[in-house]
């Protein structure tokens, strides 16, 4: 930190009341010098991610082996190939971390149809199950429908519900440039609990999506155990709006559905985990992650193949630039963010008991858009001195720091002195989120491996600078 | 202004000495009351044109005409769409502006094979020609294969070039965040010559593309007049990669190609503009533009069907939410941007020559992504007074002002105070130039709106707070 003379402070004080400027006394900014050697590494950085492309090519042998939602055989494939593959890197060490995690199946019946309805019986409706959802027996849910697009609406018609399935007709609010998923998620979580305590036997959600196809895309529900659990589906937008239209001529009509998903017993799961030591300070922790389980639809090409794939090539850009960091840089690809959180929480007890300091844990989680924005979440000189980084850092897209959010894995090491969201372009994340659309054929590649180099000069300004 | 008085600028000075710190004495912040205020009519700008998508509409429309290249039917077609679809958006004028047009035919035929080679022959090669390229005669052009990598690599070689077809086999660099094709472009525009200066009769040239495919990107080509023309093709990436590998089996292969293009005389074309005339400053314009021609491949929705859309766009944004601009504001779709900028021209000797005063022009000409970036071409207190505006603009998701350079059409407005362009991300964009990628599908329509909304919003400020 700079020191100020008393004089200079008497100074700095006249200029405050004159001009309104705060100088960060804290956010010493880099020398040129500096600053000149830093982006000759980043465009580095930069170079080898694009060119090589390797993590790309990694992502698509990950998807290969499928989707990998917590307790599933596929996601136990995944482990040991994300273990394998991390050994063959030549990472310095390489450990599966046991965590017990939810295991919950789909199912092969997701059936959905409108019945008793001169004009539209037998039409079929695009449906998905609420991950997590209860099965709905041989005949299934027939009932019919209180179309409402909130909560408050749905209690204000709360008399309606007994013996109906619930229609939460509420659209992604597409007006906004980004936090549309902010006013609709919640419905997913909770709506079914919501219907339930007013009686009704069913839920239908109009698929959360920016895209308007007919994919289903599905996500967490969560049942209290305070209210009867009633099975519940994502219906495709188009379906939607179909029945939407659909309950306008014909609002006695009835919807019928099927599924036979169902819940196992906790299953045994592994964070994995990959570093490399420290040359100067090996207890000082700089961790980078994404979450390695997705859900059951589509591949988690981008939610969140993309992060843990990431979080590998951060640690092989510096193998690959023969750069040996001072801090040990550890990679931890999270079992159960999705549904659980369960591998954050046991791997956050970990870290925060541990004789070693996490400095920072970053986590990508935001897909695999173009790099835009790091979001910290630590003391504000902390975020002002990553800010005079900012120069180094737009070498590889990044075209601001600021404080804000994290993602869910990290934030639960509460020990690291920062917790810090990559935030690239998300234009189109929820065109693909928790549905059949998240394929490896969506991700680009130079968007991609610019996440990585991104990443990667964030880490190394760390090891570089310290925190 | 702010005006310091001497014993300010005293303690300016002495902080200035300690701290390194410069204050931008022009760069007056705006109060809090009105940054709240214009941040809510960025976001209603957003809303809009996220909501409507009426400009991704609009882009379906022109872009179902097809392609647009210069003295093209097609081109008048849209020309005459354009026109009217501005008039029924009710602009206060609309007006076709006269412009000759260079006008060149690709012809039906675009046919390249590997001949005289025990290995390959037969083996055809994805090409299509350069942007101007002279037809080949009915036999085809035929030769042995030079190939370099670079203009200094042909001079070195240039004892072997005579007879031959010259391939210039320089992929776009990938290992740049971008700028990749600065060190290309040169070769598609000046290799024929370069070529045909050492007796080579013919030219294939590696497509510049960020894609892995084997779609070949055009593009112009220029030929001086000092030496033979001779015609040129580019060649799909992956056919360049399997010649690459078949010239390392068989040096002596030879290729034929063959081109029916064809040039004609200058073409009656015309600039398409409308306004909305200022309230309180008529004589002021802000101009908002892209260029209205595209290439013969593909039907230009990227470059820059969407350029030209989002200026329409804007002006219908004002509309759209009863904004009355006090200056005018005026959509200019440039013709001939591809191969001649004769439409800037004219409009730029017009503008120039107006008694009307051009105090900013926007051009969008960088495709369809996410709003990142405004370049300005500017006086650096004209720099310093938009970058204040930043935290308006980064409600449509612009993260940077900085001082760069604008779209090639209104560099042609010598006169305007500041020459400004849109900058989005571009990581896609040479996935698509001037190719037959170039279709209306891979416009993604939050990205395209946001566009719209970020340029609308940029208009506003200079509308309200003047430049």
């Amino acid at each position: 930190m700079k020191k100020f003379s008393s004089f200079a402070l008497t100074v700095l004080f006249i200029l405050i009341s004159l001009t309104g400027y705060i100088p960060n006394t804290n956010a010493q900014t880099l020398s040129n010098k500096k600053i000149t050697g830093y982006k000759k590494v980043a465009k580095q950085f930069v170079r080898r991610a694009l060119e090589d492309r390797k993590g790309y090519h990694l992502l698509k042998e990950l998807t290969d082996i499928g989707s990998r939602l917590s307790g599933s055989e596929n996601s136990i494939k995944a482990i040991y190939w994300a273990k394998q593959k991390m050994e063959s890197l030549g990472f310095d060490k390489v450990w599966l971390q046991p965590v017990m995690v939810p295991h919950w199946e789909r199912g092969n019946i997701e059936e959905a149809k409108i019945v008793l309805s001169k004009k539209y019986n037998g039409r079929k409706l695009a449906v998905r199950a609420l991950g997590g959802s209860i099965a709905t027996g041989k005949n299934g849910i027939q009932g019919k429908i209180l179309s409402v697009k909130s909560f408050d609406e749905l209690r204000a018609k709360k008399d309606q519900a007994k013996g109906k399935i619930v229609f939460f007709d509420r659209p992604l609010d597409q007006g906004l440039y980004s936090g549309g998923y902010g006013g609709v998620w919640s419905y997913r979580v909770f709506g079914p609990d919501s219907a339930a305590k007013y009686g009704a036997v069913g839920l239908l959600l109009r698929s959360i999506t920016t895209k308007f196809d007919n994919v289903p895309h599905t996500g967490v529900t969560i049942y209290s155990g305070k209210v009867k659990k009633i099975p519940a589906v994502a219906v495709g937008y188009l379906d939607s709006d179909f029945l939407r239209m659909a309950l306008k001529k014909d609002p006695n009509l009835e919807v019928n559905f099927k599924l036979n998903s169902k819940w196992f017993p906790d299953a045994k799961s592994f964070n994995v985990i990959g570093e490399i030591k420290g040359s100067e300070f090996p207890n000082q922790i700089i961790t980078v992650g994404g979450h390695f389980d997705s859900w059951d639809l589509g591949v988690g090409a981008n939610d969140d193949g993309t992060g843990s794939i990431q979080s590998m090539e951060v640690l092989d850009l510096f193998k690959r630039l023969n750069i040996k960091p001072k801090r040990t840089i550890r990679a931890v690809l999270f079992i159960n963010e999705e549904n659980g959180l369960r591998g954050a929480k046991v791997y956050g007890a970990y870290a925060d008991s541990s004789p070693q300091k996490t400095i920072a844990a970053i986590e990508s989680d935001a897909g695999s858009g173009t790099p835009r924005t790091f979001d910290i979440d630590s003391d504000s000189l902390t975020i002002a001195k990553i800010k005079t980084w900012l120069p180094v850092l737009n070498e590889t897209g990044i075209l601001q720091i600021k404080k804000g959010s994290h993602g869910a894995d990290v934030g639960q090491i509460k020990s690291a002195k920062a917790r810090i969201g990559y935030a690239p372009d998300g234009q189109r994340y929820f065109d693909y989120h928790h549905s059949d659309n998240d394929q490896f054929s969506i991700i680009h590649p130079r968007e991609f491996e610019l996440g990585s180099a991104a990443i990667a000069t964030l880490v190394y300004m760390i090891d570089r600078e310290g925190l």
